[in-house]
């Protein structure tokens, strides 16, 4: 890992600690829907909130710090740099998820060196875990403050596979679905509502397969180092780099990989 | 609450604690599914070493404090008793999610007086969140100690309604997928994956409605007193009394509730 990297690396410890302190405070603060629509609070929004806010304090660290390098958010747009490094931030990804009060969001932070993806954190706060792809590896810090090295493990063949998609009938059309049910039938198991939880999950090794469509650059180019980090590969549904968006394939085992290519190729 | 009542509730609590330690070692311990398949480890299965781990402890518990009280267990079957009284024990309820890593299973404790549900607990061990209902109250122990009353929100409609169930596909069939179908398209939003956290989410107030199908006894008497002592209502999808298994209805809302099930009638 090259100087540059690594003095990023510490920076992107600070993005996610910043994210985290912006975003807690507004996870699972009620609002009643019924007081909502008769006209209480009408202007207020945690999602909102935590969102910008996140994005806000992440934005003003990178200013302060790399001043030239450019930045990518999702909610305030793009700030071009001219240093080669380019930060892709999505302060809060999973907004259904935030919203139901379930852990599964989380906030992405990614770096691009050269329209590369170099460095990637899932950052999810409430459950104090930071899953960090870097430099060819990949690893969790705990809540405990463990640091865990990640990797997939091997699964021989799609049918012993667990599939994870975040919501079969929310995010993919028609045709989208069909491709999903055909690898989710020639899995072993599939599990839904995961959001970007779900790679750390891959990572990690409890899961073989993600499966997304259409997924803007700030919501995959963090997932790439970690995934391939710890020894898996991310593509789009025809096999070639997706970081900077569209359909996805994560796998943990590249024979899994093939193989859910050519089901999504024969139909 | 009578004294009774409030001894057992105090056992209850350990029973939650003792199923954490059982099973918190055997979370997120990776089996590689290609050595398995190739023959490592054939008996081991760290799902049945914690389901049956916590059920073990929890039966001890019971018989040393009140050996006349009855037991209905997933893992070991039913010990009768004396005592009017009778423990419903799910020591890992979301055997899915507990193998893929996500944190959305539980220990279901349920206490059953005369037949009526009288206690539950929802424990996540992960987490360490602990749903608790009993003597018409509900309240959340969180992992930083506090203790939070539970309160399910108002909701007037289901079209502004948040809507969990676990998997369409795995745990309905047709006909109980279609019923799924018209209730989740006549809803804001419909969130999957939850397993039991979902209903401690119902009884915080962050989803409106938790749909399931053919769940057992075990499934889902602890989850009454914690609903309902939250201001929520359960019953199965023809408003009859569900605590001893069967197709399940929550709401936080009785309004939605009652158009939940005019919804599942019409089909």
């Amino acid at each position: 890992m090259n100087a540059g990297l690594q003095r990023r690396l510490a920076l992107a410890h600070k993005l996610a600690d910043a994210a985290g302190v912006a975003i807690r405070p507004h996870f699972r603060q009620r609002i009643d829907i019924a007081s909502k629509t008769s006209g209480g609070h009408p202007g207020f929004d945690p999602v909102t909130e935590a969102d910008r806010g996140a994005e806000e304090a992440m934005r003003l660290l990178i200013r302060e710090t790399f001043p030239s390098d450019g930045i990518i958010g999702e909610e305030f747009g793009s700030t071009p740099g001219e240093s080669g490094y380019v930060w892709v931030l999505d302060p809060l990804d999973g907004t259904r998820a935030f919203i139901a009060g379930q852990p599964m969001w989380g906030t992405l932070i990614a770096l691009e060196c050269q329209g590369e993806p170099v460095l990637g954190i899932i950052e999810q706060p409430f459950l104090r875990e930071r899953f960090i792809g870097a430099g060819g590896r990949a690893e969790l810090q705990s809540r405990e403050g463990a640091v865990i090295p990640l990797r997939t493990r091997e699964c021989n063949a799609l049918a012993e596979a667990i599939v994870c998609t975040t919501h079969p009938f929310a995010h993919f059309d028609d045709g989208e679905r069909a491709c999903f049910r055909r690898v989710e039938t020639a899995a072993r198991m599939s599990r839904y509502g995961g959001d970007c939880y779900s790679y750390g999950l891959l990572a990690m090794g409890f899961v073989d397969v993600v499966m997304e469509a259409r997924l803007a650059h700030w919501d995959i180019a963090a997932i790439v180092p970690i995934v391939e980090g710890a020894g898996g590969m991310v593509t789009n549904w025809r096999g070639a780099p997706v970081h900077m968006g569209g359909d996805v394939i994560a796998a943990g085992d590249r024979r899994v990989h093939a193989e859910v290519l050519r089901l999504i190729a024969a139909g």
